[in-house]
């Protein structure tokens, strides 16, 4: 009897047909021996992250498909990013999740993400430590484009509003107190001060001047959002009994596993990105369920190359993700959950509130006809349609270690 | 258009597939004409008793299966025990569950069930009526191994955990307060002490010295489960307008039934184990369909099989049952529904949170392609999955009773 869980989560990776492939979507146009393998062999079925019609983003669909509430337990995005990278969080700081972006001479944002940037850490170097009114705000890079901007000093409030308006073609908004509180009035007014000094120092910075020389956009405007303070959680291994790792790259997702108490397997090659080394974090994540009884393993470029709208990219790199699934037919000890956090069409550029794909494999299941795992062959699997936080308790269940309910 | 309902519910029903018998599970492997039968006639389904992922005792389950949230209704699993053997309980009167069990000369339990004795009367008869520091201790027989333990006195709580720690190879539990009330001490040392005086007393008892010559296991140790105490509950007529009746021979089942005022019929040949007299059952459950809207027929040992881990037992019991129903096919008056209260997979030898399958048969319903009942079949069912407290409405709609919501 299997008694440890492997989750793999791939991010965004649900789908909707597209012309382009032949009314497929990209999970269903890839080469997948191995997924369809585990489809085979195992039961299917459809989740909604966080319910029928709610289109979640990725902190709380993680969350829920890790088995918690993000009613109960989400404290936003920025603190969680923070977590990400280690960020000696206290708990009267406010952590804002930013995204280095490209403004044009008018002011309006013509990329979020600056040409999907490598890397904002020389840009972080340059602004962090920077003090406004006796706030200090300190500047990490994450992955990518993306970075966490933590504001620390007295007086602070978490209740203020995003400058990120998440479209383009519009200028970043201002911040502005979402309450009546002098902290939250003087959180704006000070974070205000400092997005306007950032973008001037950004104009002049040495990487951006090499970039237009380049041809390339500038990461010439910070772009913040999801401000929070952090909380402490139950942890996954107090709610469920199990002792839980995670391998990810994106700093969201190793924050919200330390925020639950997991250990972080860390490694330069897990890069969030489609770079990332697949085969090193299967690797990772097999050696793993030899101490750990859950194993949590996100995958970040699924979601990207959705939002991007790059069906090429997001089917190709689903068949690495194949590839690099081989041997876990093979496993004996675990039952496996492939699924995604919620799905990035590819025609919308953007998150959405369909269903995801759900395959669980291990020996002792009842095992349904579906033969392939993607957005419509799971909808006639024996799960049927289920919700995210539902998905730990029956991945419990399948491993043979439910606690009982009643007498 | 029928009026009436039959819910039939197999405890235990659902398994898990078994390479003894093909990749099949027992319900699968078992030749059954007539649920077939009513299933090709009928709609089926998946029921999770309790939810996804909850893994339920029989107690709870069975609530939800009859149409009551187990959260707002559930006391405890032993006054239903007690209400099970007609005790007549007070409202300050503590119960239990407790089994008769093996210990060796170390006190370390070798056998939860005593060898699955067939009575523990005798043993009751020599502990009833044992009274310690004031507490009077009364021990009612209900099916094989299993009865009733009630304290009767002043200053008692229900707030008392387990000795029965539902495992072998173990100690039993020594019982302690759950909160830090002088009465839940009380009761929790008043009933250690009755535990220590039952199991010297056992071990000299004539029966016992029998079962020892005939190296059988002893019934020398009780261990308790399920403390609780009486509350007065919303009937079943209240609730859904019906009035109902139950036949069962399990306790548990004929106290959740009283304790929402269905009229239990008992009849010494409704044994609650393998051996019960299924055609007798059936046929007063027809018979009561007469004089009753509601009628809940419980049957057993599907459950009990599933626990002893015995695959072909539970197989061939399916069978009996099956031959049992024959006659449903012709019933004209009722809405029939056959499941489970929650899977007991013969593998894991204990509960598991897989759901049961589910059929519903009665003229004019929206009959699916589903032509077999099982486990994997009734997944491909026109009902989908659903949640125990939500069957007992469905049929009532099905039986054209339904109240309407809104106007």
């Amino acid at each position: 009897m299997p008694e440890k869980i492997l989750l793999i989560v791939m991010d965004g990776l649900g789908d909707r047909p597209l012309k382009q492939l032949e009314d497929q979507t990209p999970l269903e146009a890839a080469e997948k021996p191995n997924l369809n393998k585990l489809a085979r062999k195992g039961i299917t079925g459809l989740m909604n992250p966080c319910g029928v019609g709610v289109m979640p983003g990725s902190d709380v669909a993680q969350f829920a498909v890790l088995g918690f509430e993000p009613e109960k337990v989400y404290f936003g995005r920025g603190p969680l990013e923070a977590l990400g990278v280690n960020f000696p969080l206290q708990k009267a700081d406010i952590a804002f999740r930013v995204n280095f972006g490209t403004i044009d001479e008018k002011g309006i944002i013509v990329d979020r993400r600056a040409g999907r940037i490598a890397s904002v850490i020389d840009f972080c170097k340059e602004l962090d430590g920077v003090t406004i009114d006796k706030v200090k705000f300190c500047l990490k890079p994450t992955t990518g484009h993306r970075a966490v901007l933590v504001m620390q000093g007295k007086g602070l409030s978490p209740k203020v509003s995003n400058s990120d308006p998440k479209l383009i073609r519009v200028k970043p908004l201002p911040v502005k107190p979402l309450d009546q509180s002098k902290e939250a009035k003087f959180t704006a007014q000070a974070l205000n001060k400092f997005l306007e000094k950032a973008a001037k120092a950004l104009e002049k910075s040495p990487v951006n001047l090499k970039r237009a020389k380049d041809n390339l956009p500038l990461a010439n405007c910070i772009l913040a959002r999801g401000a929070g303070r952090m909380h402490e959680l139950e942890t996954f291994e107090q709610k469920f009994g199990l002792n839980a790792a995670c391998i990810a790259g994106g700093a969201l997702y190793k924050g919200i596993a330390r925020s639950l108490g997991m250990k972080v397997f860390e490694n330069p090659a897990f890069t969030g990105k489609a770079d990332t080394d697949l085969n090193a974090k299967l690797e990772q994540a097999v050696n793993c369920l030899k101490d750990f009884d859950f194993v949590f393993l996100h995958i970040k470029a699924t979601d990207s190359f959705g939002e991007d709208g790059d069906f090429i990219g997001k089917k190709e790199f689903i068949e690495r993700v194949d590839k690099a699934c081989r041997s876990l037919p093979e496993l004996q000890n675990a039952v496996i959950a492939i699924t995604g956090d919620h799905s990035t069409p590819c025609a919308l550029k953007k998150h959405s509130a369909d269903p995801v794909p759900l395959l669980v494999y291990g020996p002792n299941i009842r095992v349904d006809p579906v033969t392939n795992f993607s957005e419509r062959s799971c909808a006639h699997g024996a799960i049927g349609r289920i919700k995210g936080i539902e998905l730990v308790p029956e991945l419990i269940n399948l491993a043979g270690r439910s606690k009982i309910y009643g007498a």
